[in-house]
This record gives structure tokens, C-alpha cells and sequence, in this order.
């Protein structure tokens, strides 16, 4: 169970795993480990999607299910704080008697601690921003057992180095966060929802770049390319033709909210089927579909596996990724799903793999290295929201550069003895 | 010209002033620099208020005058390329041909670099994020001459340590910024304002948790004292009444954006006094009363001087803030106005000083320091957006603890000679 989390990345247990009980028991750990040079790698869900708690080196893995407390919530300043080991959705139910909830959504009910490793995001992002906009102040214990305080509990802050970011996605290899303070969101009282197909990608994302432009704040900005858009068609029964397709939500305390005006730009850019949604049950129904999309796939093809695309590039540049990566599908002869978070230029592409079939497994591998290493080419990134892991340490040393140089010796300042979740992020 | 800022810190001038013309160039200075031990400070508006770029140690002023294009605009991805030197009022203004600008409003016309430096935030900071979440890639170069770039052009990103962050905002200790890309947002199309006077701070803060609880989004939600109010009153015809008021701003796509919501809300919690500013003209009265507090300041108070207080908490303990604020000023006999950034928890006080009367000016910086003391003490923070400079070293020993030490570790790794802005950050 705690020898791989939800990626093709290979399996390896760890020696030991500890489950702490608080702070000083995971600093009496590290303090041990550090003496000893022990590799220890933390655990939330296991929902990573990049190896990121594989422990590769073994060790101790240190599972976070005894400190996922709810600590305290303080609503008139839109704060809780939080044990690593709550998950998402246990988190935001208890939030909502308060009006509240803390935005970022990766999908997976992972766990807040493992959200912040990552600096998870989804599909909220272009509204509220990813975790690391999402968290104030951290308690974070470092490689030689020391216990610090990193942010601060007000809204702004100008004193001295931003060490709260340095440590979100991080993915655990410069300190072990125990406890977080996260700024919440008042759940909205209304929302709306426009789903629109058009004849090319262009076009869908050229409405993408109207609507922001046009400051209709969108809470959600969703990408389908035609072959997602079936699939979800044959599983759930989604009422749609098959074309590129942009899903847009809206919501805030109006009951309009930017919908009418969403539609008169999809109408000026072509659009050849519009939907609304207007109201919370109309706009459920299309979401519960989006989020389903996964679990559609899985149905789709039983048995199968499948490999987690994840890029990101300006928005402008949205419709080349598109495209290139579908001329990789068909390059090399795989079936693949589009679809991503296009209003923050975040790419998914969902390859589906035999996974007894080596050869069609290593074509997944090198159809996704050549769409990172377009997305990265075009000002982009190797990764929106999975994190570095195991899979993308080739990359970033191409996208970073002489910075990478700079995060070594952070991470050699912070962590001499390389303790903390070796074989991650850098080769 | 180059010896002091907007602070009440000491003057002192730098042996040379550089101002170069290029990356190139700002390397060059800096590998020189590095090898003969020889400090530089970098030098942008010289708006700054805590002596953030004086020139404590002499040495090398790095001016950007020479620095100050706007290199490329990119409206479909609401992004601008800038060199530090640009100042934000000459970057809006190009920027609104394209209907697009750059949040972060300090007040005073600062550069690029130095709100980068800074991280400097102001009114709008509740809607849109300080500067830290406005920039989006960096071009930087570290102690010893190398030129790195951190970020990226794309909206989401996991690919290791968040090094945008940890630049931004270090004043300029751990290596000079010299190219910047920005996310822009959208000119909103329609503007409104509420001020809303109360009889006491706690009902004030009531509203302001209560008008974001209800999911407004207001664009900026201002707290005013009742000595500020009298000197716009005095100074600029202000129609109010004396007593602790929230200015409210709402923007956006539509007509209404939370106006009569707000009002509700006002009245509910008991305000004495409403007035409503529907439309971009009478909003735009009332809000550049607000932005000309300092020079209205100036005008009632010629020929005296002006320390600023910068100090911000959780929002819930703002009227306790407040409270410790003004029975500061009784105690030293200090005449100060309090006003601040309510919504995000940010306190000002500007206390009046003679320039000539030192026991005076002593104990306007004793009250400071309770005040900044005081704000710790509630979770907050030394600095919302001002800065450590010099002014705030002593106060983030005891904010930072343990983490203070991190940060020093993190400045000897990248600055191992100490060669930039010395004298700044820490003590």
C-alpha cells in the first residue's frame, strides 16, 4: 500500500514505516535519521501522480494518518489550521457549516499535506489560485530535527525571505510541514455554467482569452478535446456534438455572473453549440460529468492503464500543444484523451497502455517527453500541478537552467546529508 | 539624490553610482563587485519607506534609469516584459491601450524592480494579491555574476523550488532583478463605492469580515480613523462624518458588482452614516481623496516630518490593533493618523514629528515599535508591504525565530561575500 502512488512509476517499499503522533515526534525522527543518514519520505493519500512518495532509496516512510487533525477554525478570518494528513474532502465538509472552503481541487481526494508537497492546483486555479496561494503559515520540521514557523497569519507580508513558498512544492526533500494554516473561501451562493463547442481549438481558446479579457472572472476554464468529449457522451450520457469544447463556470453572490456575456463572446467567436447551465443544480449536472472524467476512461477501457500527461504553457500558446500533442498520438500510434485547465494553459493528455505491453508503454514515455519538451520550448513548463517526482527530473534541468544550480544548493544548504525524500526533483 | 529614501533612516551616500544598460552589464558589476568584496545597493524610484536602498556601507549605487523599457506585450496572455527601472504609473499608462494594467498600487510611483524588491502591495491587494502575485517570471542576477531565470510564462507551475518567490521581496540581498514578466488583469468596465462611517473599529470590522464572508470581492476595502477623516474633511471637502469609516470598492464586468449587497450589510451591523458612490465618476471622487491622504497629511502639517507605521494582523484582531494604536499615541503624546488596508488586516499610522526635536521623534519611534511589537504579538506581521529595510530588523528576530536563521543560511549560500544591499534584512 505504501510502495507506489497512482502513477506508471515503479514500485519500491520502504524499511519501516512510522506513523508520528505529533510535531516533536517527527522531529525526534528526523533528528535519528539525520544522525544516521536514514532516507525518509512523507505520505499523505498516495494520489501523486509522479512518484513523488515512492520511497526509491527505502528507509523510513513517514505516513501522516495519526496527525490529520482539524486544529482550529477560525472563521471571521477566513483561517484554519491543519495537520498534514486531512484529506480535502474531509476538510472542506467540516468547513462547510462555516460558509467556508478552501479552493484548490486537484480532483483526488488527496491529502492537504500532500497538496502543499506538490503545490497542487486543478481546476479552480484561475479563480482562486493554486495551494501555494492558498497557505499562510506553516509549522515545517527540517532534516536536523529543528522546528520552524514559516508565513505569517496576516493577509500581507514583507518581512524578510519567502521561506512559506520556498517550502510548498518543495515535495518534501527540504522539511516535513506539520502543521498549515490555510486561507479559506466563502462558498459561493450562486453559480452558472456555459459549455461551448467549436470547430477548431483556436477558436475555443481564443474565447478563453476574451472571456478573461473581458473581466468576467471565471471560477473554472475547461478544455475537452472531441475524443474526451465522446467518451463522456457514451459513459454519462453528456448531451454534446463532437468538437473541441471550452466548459466555463461562473459563480460569485450574482445570479447572472457573467454568463450572458460568456455567451455573446462564445456566439463572436464561432461557436457551433452552446449550452447553459444557469443556477447550482444545471451547473452540477455538466461538473459532475468534467470530474467524472477519469472514472469514464477507466470504464472505457478496462483493464488498461493509463499515462498522466501534465504541461503548461502561456494561454496563447495553448492551440500549438494541442495540436502537437495530437500529432504525437498519432505519430506514435496511441490512443490519448485531451483535455486540461486552459485557462491557466495547463495541459492533460490520459494515454491509455496494456500494461503487460512494453513497447506501447515505452511509446506512451516518449510521446509524453516530446510534448513536455514542446510545452517547455514554448515558455512553458514540465509540469502545471503533478509536481517533479521521479518522471520529470529530466526536464526541468533543460527548463531551469543555471536556477536548477541554485535549488541544488538550497537543497544541500537545507539538507546536507540528503535525508529528505531522496530521488526526487533533481537527477 | 541617492542618499536617502522616503524613510526617516539616515542618509548616506555610495562611493559610485552605476547605471547600466544592460544584463550584461549588471554582471559584469557584480562579478567585479563580488571579487573585491565591494557592497551594491540597487536603486529604483527611491520611494521606499525603511531605508531599503541606502547605501549603509557605501560602495556601488546600482541605478536603473538606463533599465527602463517595456520590452514586449502580450495581451492574449496578459503579460508584459519590463526592465526594473520602469515606474508602475508609466507602465499602466502603456498598458491601457490594450485595456489591460498591473494591480499592485503602493501609492507612489515606484519602479517595477523596487515593488519587486519590496514586494509592495496596497489598496487593491484583497482582489488581486500583493506584488508576489502579479510576477510571473524573473530574470536575475545572482552575487557572483551569473545570470539565472526563475518562474515561468505559464500560469501553473510545479517544477521545483519556488525560487520567483524566494527573489521576490528580499530587497534586493540576494541578487538584482533585471528583467521582469508581470500578469496584467483586466481594466474593469464598471466601477462603485461605499463609505460607511460606524460608531466604534468593531463594528467597522465587522462589515469588512462580513461583506468578504458574503462573497462580494470587493476590489479594495479601506479602514479610516476619525482624525484621518477630519483632515480630508478639512483639506479636501470630504462629506463624512467624524468617525471610524470603511471605504469599500467593488469592480468588475457588472453595473451593480456587490454595492447593494454591501449596503445591507453596512446597515446591518449599525452604520451612522452611508454614502454610495454608484459609477465610475463619483467612485473616482471619492477614491482619489483616499490615495491623496499623505499630501493632504503634508498640507495640514507643513514643515513637519512623518514617520509611517507599517504593521499588519489576522483581520479579527484589527480593532484590537486599533485600540493599542491609538492608546499608543496618548501615551507619548503623539499626533497620528490611522488608516490601512482593512481587508487584508494592513495597519498604517503616520505620526507627525518636528524635524528638529529629536525627544519627540524618539518617542514616535518607541510608540512604533509597541505598535509593531503588538501586531507579533496577534500573529501578524512587522511589515505588510513597507519591508524590513532597516527600520524592521530588530522586530523579525522575534517574528521569525527560528526560520530567521534559515533565511540567513539561504543569504550566505547565495551571497556568500555579503556584496548585496548589506545592512538590510538582518541585523
Amino acid at each position: 500500500l505504501h510502495s507506489r502512488d497512482q502513477s506508471f512509476h515503479e514500485p519500491h517499499a520502504p524499511e519501516v514505516i512510522v506513523s508520528p503522533n505529533s510535531t516533536e515526534e517527527v522531529s525526534g525522527v528526523l533528528r535519528y535519521a539525520n544522525e544516521q543518514h536514514i532516507p525518509v519520505t512523507p505520505w499523505g493519500a498516495g494520489s501523486s501522480l509522479e512518484g513523488n512518495p515512492i520511497a526509491v532509496n527505502g528507509g523510513i516512510m513517514m505516513n501522516f494518518v495519526n496527525m490529520a487533525a482539524i486544529v482550529d477554525t477560525r472563521p471571521d478570518d477566513f483561517q484554519v489550521d491543519v495537520q498534514p494528513g486531512v484529506t480535502r474532502l474531509e476538510l472542506n465538509k467540516a468547513l462547510s457549516r462555516y460558509g467556508l472552503f478552501f479552493p484548490p481541487d486537484p480532483g483526488a481526494n488527496a491529502s492537504i499535506g500532500g497538496m502543499i508537497a506538490n503545490n497542487a492546483s486543478g481546476i479552480k486555479t484561475i479563480k482562486y489560485g493554486a495551494t501555494k496561494d492558498n497557505v499562510m503559515r506553516m509549522e515545517v520540521v527540517t532534516a536536523n530535527g529543528e522546528i520552524i514557523h514559516v508565513g505569517t497569519l496576516a493577509r500581507k507580508d514583507s518581512s524578510g525571505y519567502d521561506l512559506l513558498h520556498l517550502f510548498i512544492g518543495s515535495e518534501g526533500t527540504l522539511g516535513i510541514v506539520t502543521q498549515a494554516t490555510l486561507k479559506l473561501a466563502p462558498l459561493p451562493a450562486k453559480f452558472s455554467a456555459v459549455m461551448a463547442a467549436f470547430e477548431d481549438v483556436p477558436s475555443a481558446i481564443r474565447t478563453v482569452v476574451d472571456v478573461v479579457g473581458a473581466g468576467l472572472e471565471p471560477s473554472a476554464l475547461e478544455f475537452m478535446g472531441m475524443e474526451t468529449i465522446r467518451v463522456l457522451k457514451r459513459d454519462k450520457g453528456l448531451e454534446a456534438i463532437d468538437a473541441p469544447t471550452i466548459l466555463m463556470e461562473f459563480n460569485g453572490s450574482n445570479d447572472d455572473a457573467g454568463l450572458n456575456e460568456a455567451l455573446e463572446i462564445c456566439k463572436a467567436n464561432g461557436s457551433i453549440n452552446i449550452q447553459t447551465a444557469p443556477g447550482q443544480e444545471a451547473r452540477n449536472k455538466l461538473w459532475s460529468i468534467r470530474h467524472g472524467t477519469y472514472e469514464s476512461l477507466l470504464r472505457e477501457h478496462p483493464n488498461k492503464s493509463q499515462l498522466h500527461l501534465d504541461a503548461a504553457v502561456p494561454v496563447s500558446k495553448y492551440p500549438e500543444l494541442v495540436a502537437f500533442t495530437q500529432s504525437m498520438l498519432v505519430e506514435y500510434e496511441l490512443l490519448g484523451y485531451i483535455y486540461g485547465h486552459a485557462g491557466d494553459g495547463n495541459l492533460h493528455c490520459n494515454m491509455i497502455y496494456e500494461p503487460d505491453n512494453h513497447e506501447q508503454f515505452q511509446r506512451c514515455k516518449t510521446a509524453n517527453a516530446r510534448i513536455v519538451e514542446k510545452a517547455i520550448s514554448l515558455g512553458g513548463t514540465a509540469t502545471g500541478e503533478h509536481g517533479v517526482g521521479i518522471g520529470k527530473r529530466h526536464y526541468i534541468v533543460e527548463q531551469h537552467g543555471a536556477a536548477l544550480d541554485v535549488m541544488r544548493q538550497i537543497k544541500m544548504t537545507l539538507d546536507p546529508n540528503g535525508i529528505l525524500n531522496p530521488g526526487k526533483i533533481f537527477l
